[in-house]
This record gives structure tokens, sequence and C-alpha cells, in this order.
């Protein structure tokens, strides 16, 4: 995200991927007969490992995403306490009993495992989202495949190697082959995956756009998606607010992780009587945004994940000034700090004060 | 509760009741291999049997018990609507399955009847505790035996018929001696009940204090209690609050049932600043409540149950004002009326305004 | 299914599906604000009305589907059961709440109808697959649009009038227009349902091929769907088999509703040992199903839905014999019955014995 | 449990008890408003800590109870087990939202705590009894004070230790004071704890006669209980069963924990025809076991918990004798291994072979 290339990763040919999901197949065979409570310790291991790692993982997601130390410390947290959760949820994968029309006949539910899992995650959160899909499916004794963003590989690396010593340490048989990783454009690896009659759950993260692509290519072959696409959320300031808590809400919500989230505030809907007042305290609040390197302490905002991602938020800035929008804070690209750096926007388009954000999941 | 007496009802002696838990005991032998979603049928042909006397069934409650005829009717939809709801869970008495530590085993619970369930129903009440506590348990396979208050024994034999007659005509097997009856003192045959090992499950509606005596019979034989007692209810109102909905509220509360509701307001605390006008008001309306005769049209509450309750009330009046409390409006007898009628009554105790109602579960 | 024209059907054009579905898209405004407990009693009214006309609705569906009349008033029965259980879940449509990370802070999900929900339905069960789908979409707020199979479309008038006459009779607002029909051809009508963006929901129960073509459609708009495909289910006879219940169960598998269920049994798979045995004597039971007029006492097995279907299943059996199967019995037309009737049929492929059964879902 | 004294441990008064309870309710008002997520990353550490004792607590109980170290390693791997589920549990905790009658209404429910649990742990499980209770409780907001069996307060202490600096290093407000310790006879402690209000909820765990006598105490002031008794668990063995199967079943369901588990097999229901081949395998394998110090490996079986519970079986095979019945082996003290300590025992009473195992829970 500094615009500076940190390593260079190799990537995964079809014929890789093919290979890796075939192996990511017969390793299932075996996981899926580990206990669910076993296949829960190893999740257990999983968290203790990366509670190991929270501060150089956070910091590397830093680094290779641009979102603040801070923020990548929080994004590590949240794979431990996904680990947490799911270490009690493998003593229940409750089905249900239920009574039957029938005289003497019992009917129940027991959850199986589906298999293969593949996961496609985005730039915006490169571990967090494996975590919340790879914690539970292996309580649930499917293997995965993960195919993160081609913009962040070196976080998924990273996770992946800290699976991997945790699966070569597990002491029960069955765990090693479960998490796999491949790198690769979505354009080739991706597309191969959402086709792939192998891998019957695809969890896809990414674009409202990309989302409609992916799920129409798993229904055709009858799978099954979990789709986590994008948001524009808004957030409505009432006549009577507490304007200080409705600037620090509307801070956090659209600058943190410089707006990259899909639960970033794009829009604001305030009352009339409060506008002049609000949008005030709006602008000088985000001329007070610290912008920089986000591994410095201190630093509020780091860049944007790549150049294409500016050169969409300059696009989108120059359509809203076309339509007679104004824009009241920001817009700038700061070179001086990165290809990637821009300050914090608010514009107000035609029919009232809004926000513009890159394109984000 | 009009004083006047309605019907004689002969008292079962224990050896009756003996007789009739013995063939309870006999028959849920054979109900509860009745297939659940075929149980659910009895009891969804007990709601639509209950839906066809509503109106009868609601004026008998308010001839023998006090409260007005709506409210006798609104009795009678409780019944109704856990009827439909039971029938609801007879597809469901869902247990759960859950995964094992142990290779290749499984586990899940599947849920049994108890056997006979005691039911001991208290005055206010007379018929829908009972539909609460029966709708469920017939779905679960349960038989029962009720034990309703001494002072409403009509109610429950009205009811009983109506089941009786559902039972006779219902096309399968098992469901005659489901529901049993047995009138009899408290003192006797409730006693009875509570120690009777054939009996692993009694329900019990009363005071608290008896609700203490059954708890403790109850346990001393390791069985199980579902004891539904008394309260204290409060209503708070504050400063800004809204006060025509707060007296509507408070009347509804305090004055329906005449009080003698689990659920009846017997507190108001208020803000100093609204006292005045909230008491103003209160007064005034309790000026305006109807007492008659709980079957005619326009009365808004009718006699206490028995004169023992009015007694009860006059003696906490008389401790009240010895204590320095205030009658701030009722608090007479009202013999033209009938025995068991007085007024509504608010009182202020020395630390504030708040009501007096007779003893109730 | 006899061949011969019931009835003539006017098949709803683009236009009136559009009109159809605007009006739903507004009712559903009004039922979803009914609170559930009392959209459960319109479902309970509608449990009712199904109760009344049993037997005519069931032979109507035999006479239009070919399936017996002991099966009609089954389906019928299915439609009651449903009712029943919706009615229980009007009361319960739980969420959860759950604890927050946050001090002070509370979580709880609360479940909201979805808006308008499309039901697709196959041949096979012309009225049952709705009522599944129907009574709890109305428990739900959900409005409806149905559009059932070109060959059936009688069942479906004669069950929307049913539910028509109970929404005109309910005494709550909201319920008309909630639940609609739209009578015409899947390549227009239904194609328009699969990408209707107001359509937020389709349940759809068809062949594997239809499936992916509608899960497809319906994914690509990122609506919901909820599929109930084609099987093709086996038994597996063991040595110590007991081959009279064997021979029960096959027979009740493989024969009922003329082999054109999606639970249809379609191979039997069995121990080298008792081969010769059970071939035996399923072909002598084959021997004895009585073929005939659906609606007349004593038969078995009435026709197939269409000649279309006939045919389908005359070239699936010249397709076994290419490849060196053998008949072993039935697998003839039967002229003088209808059209549409072919006698029960076993075959034995080159690996051993099996079913062929004509295309169902 | 050798008959050694190990240590000496100072007796609660009953006015320690009522200065700890006091602090266990004011700790509660701290702990309560901790989030549940917070409240089980303290469950977490506990489970690390236990894990981290494993080998020493286990040997401890072996030394102070009597059972093989297996086994006591074996129970504190129950403790570890029990804290990774209740930390799940510390993300659910759910309640259930429902859906009213009234329009625009909401309904649901949140889980609190109850306050300060009573815990009353018996000889046999003296840990992880303890750990069920106290794991799910933290998670759930509550305080503690435990009171062990009196026979064993070393492994209570060392538990309680654990868990106090655990709480010390607990980052977050509120765990100081959530765990108490109260060792004391049952007689005076015991019962101040069922009595008192202040003790919401007392889980009880020990004999039918003891749980009885909590029972009612607890019930007489509206108290809940946990009540865990003893069983008479029986084996019911089969014409065509595995005998080499039952042999071992048996002989871990009966002779494990020297047969003083809730569990333990004491009754063997055999059929007439494989009684004799049984039998004499029983006897044999009976005449293998080794017994010895619960600390040596190799050891199967250690001592009786106590002289008392030597006398009280060999009171029992007085009686068995007396009645005619035979003793098939064992049955005799063993001194010169210890006070405690008697051969595992067959008998076969009047109407067929039994077991007769000391007085546990």
């Amino acid at each position: 995200a500094t615009g500076q290339p940190i390593a260079t990763v190799l990537q995964a040919t079809p014929a890789t991927y093919d290979r890796v999901v075939q192996r990511a197949v017969e390793r299932f065979q075996v996981w899926q007969t580990v206990p669910a409570p076993k296949r829960g310790q190893l999740v257990r291991d999983l968290g203790a490992a990366l509670r190991a790692v929270k501060e150089p993982l956070g910091e590397l997601i830093a680094l290779e995403m641009g979102k603040i130390k801070v923020e990548g410390w929080g994004e590590v947290q949240e794979m431990i306490d996904i680990c947490d959760f799911a270490v009690g949820l493998s003593r229940q994968l409750y089905g249900i009993t239920t009574h039957s029309e029938r005289p003497g006949h019992r009917m129940y539910e027991q959850w199986h495992p589906l298999g293969v899992v593949g996961i496609i995650t985005a730039f915006n959160f490169p571990t967090a989202v494996w975590s919340w899909n790879a914690a539970i499916a292996a309580v649930c004794g499917d293997a995965m495949v993960w195919k993160p963003a081609s913009t962040v590989p070196l976080c998924a690396i990273a996770v992946q190697h800290v699976a991997n010593r945790v699966c070569a340490d597990f002491q029960a048989e069955g765990s090693d082959g479960l998490f796999n990783l491949v790198v690769g454009p979505g354009a080739t690896i991706g597309e191969r995956m959402l086709n792939d009659p192998r891998v019957p759950l695809v969890s896809f993260t990414g674009s409202v756009r990309m989302g409609r692509w992916a799920a129409e290519a798993i229904a055709r072959r009858l799978g099954r998606a979990i789709l986590e696409l994008g948001g524009n959320n808004g957030i409505i300031v009432s006549e009577d607010a507490n304007l200080d808590l409705a600037v620090r809400a509307i801070l956090f919500g659209a600058v943190g992780t410089a707006g990259q989230r899909c639960t970033t505030t794009r829009r604001i809907i305030m009352h009339r009587s409060i506008a002049p007042e609000l949008t005030g305290r709006l602008v000088r609040a985000y001329g007070q945004v610290r912008l920089g390197n986000p591994l410095e302490d201190g630093v509020v905002m780091g860049p944007l994940v790549t150049e294409e991602a500016v050169e969409v938020m300059m696009a989108a800035l120059e359509a809203i000034r076309a339509q007679g929008g104004e824009i009241l804070t920001g817009g700038r690209r700061r070179p001086e700090l990165g290809p990637c750096f821009v300050e914090p926007t608010i514009v107000r388009p035609e029919l009232g004060p809004c926000f513009v954000e890159p394109t984000i999941v």
C-alpha cells in the first residue's frame, strides 16, 4: 500500500490449484473422522499460536494492506476471538431430534461436514475473514482452500505458516493438509474454484459486482455460497442528536480503515437545522486526521490499498463535481507521503452532504 | 363470589384421589405410546371445543369467580391460544444431537414424558392455568390430575366435561383417562398430591406462603415442581411521563380482575413533582369505576372472590391507618351489591402513595 | 392424466404476471404489520377449510394428476398438517439474544418477513408443496405468488379458491391479496419470476436440470432460492434381510405415485445370495399391481402424468435394452386403459437388477 | 485414603462462612457488569493454568482421594475441557426473541446472572464437579462459594490457589473474589449454605439421602437446586453378547474409581445361558485386578476413601451373606496395603449374580 514492493510472490497455475484441491479432498477424508471436540483442540492451538504472533502479524497487515497498526492488531484479535468461540462449538454442533408421526419411530438430524470449503477473501481484511471461515470449518470437519486477494498475499502466507506449524505440532492424526493456500488471480484461480464441483461450498468476500458473478457460477453447479459483499451505509443525525457523539461516530465509521470496510459509513443524512453546525465540525475534524505511515504511532489514516483505488476515487470526485456537487474538505492526493495517499474527503452532492470513499468491498 | 350458593359439589376423599391417580398412571402407559403429532390432534380438538363454548364458559367464570364477563371470555381465549401453540409443538419437542469425543460415536437426546402431572390451580384464573399445563402435558405424552381451588369447582367441572367429550370423540386409542379432576380441600387432597411419589411433577399456582409449603414437600421426595406464585408489582412514573397513558395503565394493572392477579399492580412510585396531579387524576378515575354484577355490560369491577378476602383487605387497610397512612379513595364495603363487594382503594402510607389490594396469588 | 381434457384454463400473459406481483408487493406492506400470532389464525382457518374439502380436493388431484385417490387424500392431509405446525410457529419465530463484548450493550435478532415469495411447484404434488411454502410464509408475514406446473392448473385453482374464501372470511385486516396464483408456461411466466427483483425468494420444485437453471437466474440477481429437486434413491437389501418386509418397502417406494416422486425408489442393490429369490418375489408382486382409474377403489397405480412422460420412459427402456439390459417385468403401454398407462417395470441392466421409472422430479 | 494424615486443614466457623459469602455478594456486583466474552477470557486463562498443572494436580487427587493416577489426570482433563466449552458459551448465552400478539411490540429474553452460587461437592470427584459448575457460573456472571467434601480439602485448596492466581493475573476489573472456598463440616457450613437466602442457587453433589435433605432445605426458601445424586446402574448381558467386550465393560464400569462413581456399575443382569461362563470370566478378571498405591504405575485399583467406607462395605457383605447370598470373589480387607484397601468383590444374592460396592455418591 506504500507503493513500494515488499516481496515477490509466485502465482499459482491452474494445474497447481488442481493438485492442491485434490490433496484437500484426500485429507478431508481423514479429518472428517476426527471427533469434533478433538478438532476443537486444533483450533484452540491455532488461537494460541495467533495470540503469540499478534504484534508482528498485525504490523504485517498494516505494512501490506495499509490500515493502521492498531487496526492490524485488532484484526488479529478477531482471529483469536473466533478461535475461542469455535472451540466451544466443537462440543455443540447441535442437530435436533424431533417426534415422528409413526409409532415407535425416532428422528434425529446429525450434522456432517461438507467437504472442501473454498475461501475467497478481499484485501481489506486480509486475515480475519479467513479465520471466521477457517475456524468454524475446521471444527465442523471440513478441509479448506484459501484464495486471498491478489493485493495482499503476504498476510495470507504468514497466516498459512502459522496454521502449518500448528497442524504439524498437533498430536492427533488428520490435521495435515487441512488448511491450504493458493495465491493467484481471481480471473483464473478464483474462477476455477467457483466452478469446481469438488468444492461444495465457497465463502466469497468482495464487491457486489463480483459477488453476483460468483453466486451465479456457484448456483449453476448447485453449489453453496456464503457471500459477504459491499454496503452503502448511512448515518442519520436527528435534530436533537448529541453532536460530539455524532462527530466521533462518523469519524470512526467513515475514516477507519481509510473508508475501505464493508461497514464503512458512506452517507450522512442530517436534519436541516443542525446541518451547518455538524458540517463545520466534521470539516474541522477531518482537517485534523493525521495521515501517514500506518506503522507509526499517532497516525490515524494510512494509504489506500493500490494506486488503482486512488484513481477510482479521483474519478468519483470528478463525477460529483460535474454534477454540481461540492467538495467540502479533502479530496487531494498526498504524493509526498506515497502514491496511494489521499486526504479524507467530504462532499456535498446536490442533495446534501455525503461522503465519497474509494471503491471497497 | 356473589355470596349466593350456585351449586353443591361433592368433595373427593383421599381414597377417591388414590383411585383417580391410579387410573391416570395406567392410562399414561397407553397415552405415552401415541405419537406426539397425534397427541397434538387431540389438543387441536380441545381448542376447537373450547372455541365453541367460549361465551358460556367465560360467563360461568364470571359467575363463580367474580371477574367481569369480558375478562372471563379473555380467559377462555387464553385456553384456545395455548392449544394452538401446543399443536405446533407436537411436531417439535426437539432434543439435541451433539458431537462426541469418541470416534464413531453418536449422542442424541430424546424427550420422554414424565408420567402423571399434578396441576393445582388458584381461584383467580380458574381455567386458564389448567390449560397452560394441560395442553403442553398432553402433547408431551403425560396424563394429568387437576385439583382446582376449592372456591371455583364449577369452572373446573365444566372444563373437565369439555375435555371428556373431546377425548370420547377422539378417534385414536389412548386419550381416555388422560385428563382427570379431583375436587377437594388443599389440606387433604392437595397435600396428598404434593407427597405422592406417583406424581413426578406438580405444577402449583398459589400464594408465596403456600408455594413454599408445596416446594418443600415436593423436594423432600425429589419430585419436580413448577411454581407460579404471587407478585408485588410496582409501576414507576417518571417526571416526564404521559399522565393520560399512566392513569390508564395503572387502572388496567390495578383494578383489572379486582386486583386479584399475580401480575396486579400494587405499588405506584411516582416522581415528587407530578405526585399531586397524578394522585388527583387517579382518585377521580377510581371514583368512576363501575362496580356491579360481573355479568352485566359496562361493569368494570366485580366482587372479590370470598368474604374472607374482604376481611383480609379490611384488616390491611386498618393496619395502614394505624401506621399513619391515609386512604385517598375507596376502602368501603358495598353490601347493597353483595357481601364480597369493596370499592377500589388507593392509600398513601407514610412513604407515599400506594395501593392496597386484597390478598391474591 | 387420463388424456381426456378436463377443462380449459386461460394462461397468464407477462403483463398479467406483472400486475399480480405488483399487487402482492402492495398487499405485503399491510400483511407484514399484522402480528404473527394473528397471521397464525389465518393459517389455522386455512387448515380448517382444507379439512372440510379433503375428499373432493383429494379426488381432483387424482383426476388431474393421476395419482390414486388415497394418495390424493394423503396429499391434502399434508396440507392440513403443515397448517397445524405453522400455527404453532406463529407464536415462535424465535431469534436469539446474545451477549456483547461491550459493557452495557445488548444484542438481539428479530426476524422480519422478506416480501413477496415466489412458489413454483411441480406436477407430482400439485398442492402439498404449495402449502409447505405458503403456510410458513403467511405466518412469517410474506405475501406470495404461485406458479403451478402447467400440467395441473385445476388443482391450483381449486386451492386458490379455498384460500381466497378463507381470506375473505378472516376478520383481521391485511389478508386479502396475500395468496396469489398465476397459471402460465415456465418459459415465460416462470422465467419472469426467477428474474424478478420484486420477488426476493423463490421456492422452486422441479427436475435437477430445471433447478440449475432456476438457481443460476436467481443467484445472478442475488435473490434467495429454496430448491426441491430430483433424487436417485436406492434401497440396499442385505444378505439377512427380511424379504417380506423388503418386497413391501420396495413396492411402496417404487410404485407409489406411479414412481413419480422425488423420493421414489429407483435402484435396488441386493446381495448376490438373495438376488434370485428377491427378484422372483418382486416380479410376482409387480404382476399383481392393479392399474386403472385412480379414482376407483382397489386401484394401486394410475397413469403417468402425460403422454410425453410415457415417451420418455419408453426411450429409457429402449436404451437399457440396447446396452444389454433385460426387462424382467412390465414395460408395456396399456392403451386400453388410456394413453398414459404403462405397466410398472423392473429391469436388470448389465450391472444387476434395477428399476426404470419415468422422468420425474 | 491411605489412612496416613497428609496435612492439617483449619475448618471454617459459621462466622467465617458468613464473611466469605458477604464478600462474594459484593464482588458479584462488579463481576456481573463485566461483558460475558471478557468473563470467558478469565475462564480461558483458568483452563490454561489447569493444563499447566495437570500432572501434579492429578497426583494430588490420587494421593488424597485414592483413585489411581491415570484417573486423577483424567479428572483434571475434564476441568480443562469444561473451560474450553465455557469460553465458547461466553459469546452465546442465547435468549430468544419471539413475536407478540400486539402490533408494533417486541419481546426478547436476556439472561442475567443469579448472584452467588453455592457449590457443594463430593469426595469422589474432588475437583471436576467444582469446575463444571464454576466455569459455567463464571461465564454467566455469577460469583461462587465452594464447600468441598470434608475428606478431600487439599484438592480444593490446590484448585482454589490456581484460581486465585488466574484472577490476580487477569487484566480486567472484577474477577477478584469471584471464586471462594470454605472448608468445613456439612452439618454446620453445608447446612448454613443450604438455608442461606444470599445464595440463590446451590449445586449439590452427594448421596440420595443427603440430596433429599438439601433439596428440602433449598425449596423451603424458594431457592434453586442442581442435584447430582447417586445411581444404581445395571448392565444387562444378553444371550448373544460378545463376552470379551462384556467383561471389559463390566470391569471398567464396576472397578474404576474403586466403584465409587455415581455412574458405577452395581448390578449385572445376565441371561441364564451365559451366566456360568460370564461369571467365571469375571471372577478370573477380578482376581487379576492389581491393588495398591494409586500413584504407582500399573495399579488398577486404589483404596476406598476412608475406613468408614470400608466398614459400610463389610456390613453390606455381611447382610448379603445373612440373606443367603454368596461371595464369588474378593470381599476381604487388605491391611498390608493400608487400612482402606479391600478386594474388588462379586456377590451372588439369592436372585443371581450382582456386585457389592461401597456406599458412594
